[in-house]
């Protein structure tokens, strides 16, 4: 089958054999999306080898259980043991043993076809198409926000980075009634934020020491800057977004003021699908365009490009 | 001007001098809303004596900041001292010596005009009518629970109750992505829910100690027993209504399984008003009729019959 | 092997044949200790059949892994399945499937020889003599306060009770360093609580709706309508004791206060070892007689008697 | 009188007049501490200058209200506004105009006297000897981690560092229960926690990935490198140090383990002075030596050598 391949910092087209595992699902993939963390897998973020994408919709085409075979589904993408320490603490997504689908020794989702076992699959309800199901897998990072922090309705909020990542954040960070502003820098990102009734805040604007909750979306020394910038004394300060090499910190300032940082990555797929199929949340406004797999190469091209939202790929 | 006055569990129209005080604005009431609060008050669930009613929209006649003349207004109902230890404490809801609009000391909405502070009023958005504006303090009140208990968004939440205050607790709740069932008794509450695709369960169909968080807003011995019997080991019982008397309460069983009851009464208006704002909710699906306030004892009597939600009474 | 049994609300000697399981560990009684709890399962407090005790310290005679041979060791009283949905979420304690020392369909201490997984056990330090390490598991009762909320060093608490349980509640709270006053009905409780430096408030001292934290530990309704009163808006109330029958509860004054009522029970027992092994806490100034398993009958007479704390018994 | 002066990175003894501020209590310094925060600032790690030192008892010689004159006395070392938002939220050491004693805006404690207002004073119970109460601020600074995180009794807990806060913040976390180890590189460090039964763990027998809650106190980036090592997936990482110039931090891998850092700075001091009377915790141990006020150039030099932890200044 024809795959997106990605080795020694290359991504090229290659043809490997069609997936067959004995306790896992074989999926013919439906569209998948391009994540800046493949970007950044690109640039060598992670040593990963294999094929590439983790976000996907797609239909079972072989399964244990015949019940799934037929079904559109989505599928979270960490593989876990259930057996190690982080599985019987409650803590799956940090699983010791763990594989993740395009990340960490599985091949992913930019190829006609993908495995996974029937534990990380999700039906995805009729009511949602295709290009809305194959954010599922980034609106349940986006949603790991409320599911570590408690958001409070009068907390004021705000978000850093209006890209891919952001824009989700931004949707369901509204939907707590917090009192949320967006830096957002690309006037298309702007646009789609306003739309939905959701302000913008340019960074002058931003009053230091004032804001209950930060969400850092931008992956840059700068975002972090001003995120620090503008928490308020024992606030606290979400890293939502991949960084590149070491952020530089001033810890003696973390600890005069006594700032909480806080890493968020994924979360379990269920209340993603939960609010799209509720139209809470319209994630299809990021789509830039829909490349072929085999226009992957231009597709990555061009979702690496300045300002530029979801770009998906259709085997 | 007229007004409706509650004395010795009897509600009557009864003219009143205009008020008038130095350090509040004058508000004339557009709309206001009769709660469930006020039919307990009624029946002398708690001892007060004056002009009824908290739930309003109204105009600034008066007011010390010429600003504020003209303004279309809501208002929090808790009039406080900053000066006490709740208040210093960030809990001014608790003011020790608060009076509170129509329940505690202060003269309600039910009438011509009302007075507040202007640090109580907010100012309601163009796009927010009137007959949405009138639901502010309780969708505010609704918001409490997520101001108070973290909702994860893989929360298994049962919400039992769907009347005045269960209906915008049930939209509040789906907001956050969590895995929401209602216990709604009547058709037409049923109907409602579901329009915005909640979900309903049946008693029987109610899994005993499987949920992570029941909100109880019945105030009935039987919904609270069916709310203890929900919740599984180490959950959070929200209590989220007003009770009459005393509830019978195994402690013992509350011990062994160590469940958290929490009580929840009000919140700060600008969350309701965003929300209201972003169309993310919509209170006046509530709304079942409206009364001029010389048809007040009428809509207070209507009010009462079972299955009725919102009654709206405008001077 | 003579028993204490208990059947039909009664208590008696009991000669059955000593216990075996191939995947337990056989256990020589070195000495038990008589719970509030006890006495309560005698009242038929709950249907419990066979014999009594769950407080021990003993020596394994017997067990698969031979290096637990000869130790003298406690063991926690829940023995769990490892698979329910409890279990599967970090909340042991409460297995779907448990078994319970002494309590539920699992004969207890009270005799020769006892049974308990290997998994249960916990070696016993050397300095840890053998009438202090009968208290583990009450010990351990009392730390799951700490277990559950989050107790600050600036925090005003009042503990009502000062009997078994209570006063190792009293020692252990005292080290949080929280501000810390005990209600202590008899000469006796008071008097250890003194000799520890924690201070004793009489009901008429204590100021109402004043306590961030409250700690019921007499299983009364008196003392929970004090606890009642005690706490300040939005405080925590722990419900830390067996209750018989129903507690009445006026929900309304909970939810308008906002009261957080939680129940508290079992916590593992390494912390409990720890604070005795640091000499932080010393449970024996606890006893009050110690009797032989053959004057179980007179041991259990005297420990239903008003203000006495802890009656040991030894095989 | 007498002081030590800091200015331009360089402190020396100077005589400046006895001061005097109508609305704060004159204090007569019986014995001042040197803390790793005042041999940061002459290093220049904060712009100060004036008189150095916070870590004091004295005795109250004049004040507005007459009960305090003549009582022994510690002072918590921020006086604030009680105004602006940080002060009305309950966060008054994060008062936005605040001054802080020998640190900012405010003369220190190496002195004959100082002043402070009444509301910043403790009277100190005749049990706590000079030499102890001298402890009262950084016990309290200690005690914050409680304040602001939940140990949880059954919680892994590694700290690093074991000097002069160290070693306060080993004996107060030894007071929850919690599974404590400590790392400590001076073998007199190590043998006053040993002497109080708190273990200590060598760098390589450090399991990484394996503990709940790790606290930093060397203030170094090694020691910031082995916590972030150290802590598990959802981990919390106190930082309880000062730390110069900026640390590198890896966030793509916070992200990924979704750490959480928190910075923690100072406490109350009245569960500082509970502890210290009851007798849990003996802050003496760590003195070095104790030096005359005219010797306070030799004594900040001996405070700066390897492994001394604390001298004292006595005016």
């Amino acid at each position: 089958m024809q795959t997106l391949w990605l080795e020694n910092n290359q991504i090229s087209l290659r043809d490997v054999p069609q997936p067959h595992k004995l306790d896992e699902a074989l999926i013919k993939i439906r569209k998948a999306g391009i994540c800046s963390t493949d970007l950044e897998l690109v640039k060598g973020y992670y040593p990963y080898m294999g094929i590439l994408g983790h976000e996907f919709v797609g239909e079972v085409l072989e399964a244990n259980d015949a019940s799934w075979i037929g079904q559109r589904v989505v599928g979270e993408i960490n593989v876990v043991c259930n057996q190690c320490e982080q599985c019987l603490n409650g803590r799956p997504t940090h699983c010791e043993n763990r594989t993740v689908l395009g990340i960490i020794n599985r091949d992913g989702t930019f190829a006609e076809y993908t495995t996974l076992p029937l534990a990380n699959l999700y039906r995805v309800p009729a009511s949602i198409p295709d290009e809305m199901a194959v954010f599922t897998e980034p609106l349940a990072a986006a949603l790991e926000i409320q599911q570590q922090v408690q958001v409070h309705p009068t907390d004021r909020v705000l978000l850093i980075g209006a890209g891919r990542l952001g824009q989700l954040i931004a949707q369901t960070l509204a939907l707590t009634g917090c009192d949320l502003y967006v830096v957002a820098r690309h006037k298309h990102q702007q646009g789609l934020l306003k739309a939905r009734g959701i302000r913008i805040i340019s960074e002058d604007e931003i009053q230091p020491g004032k804001w209950d909750l930060v969400v850092e979306a931008t992956g840059s020394q700068s975002g972090f800057s001003l995120a620090r910038r503008a928490i308020r004394p024992r606030g606290t300060l979400v890293l939502k977004s991949t960084y590149k090499g070491e952020m530089n910190v001033n810890f003696s300032s973390i600890v005069v003021d006594e700032i909480n940082i806080i890493g968020s990555r994924c979360c379990p797929f269920e209340p993603a699908l939960r609010l799209m199929e509720a139209k809470q949340v319209d994630p299809t406004v990021l789509i830039d365009s829909e490349f072929s797999l085999g226009d992957a190469l231009k597709a990555f091209e061009h979702a690496a490009k300045t300002g530029v939202l979801k770009v998906l790929v259709q085997p």
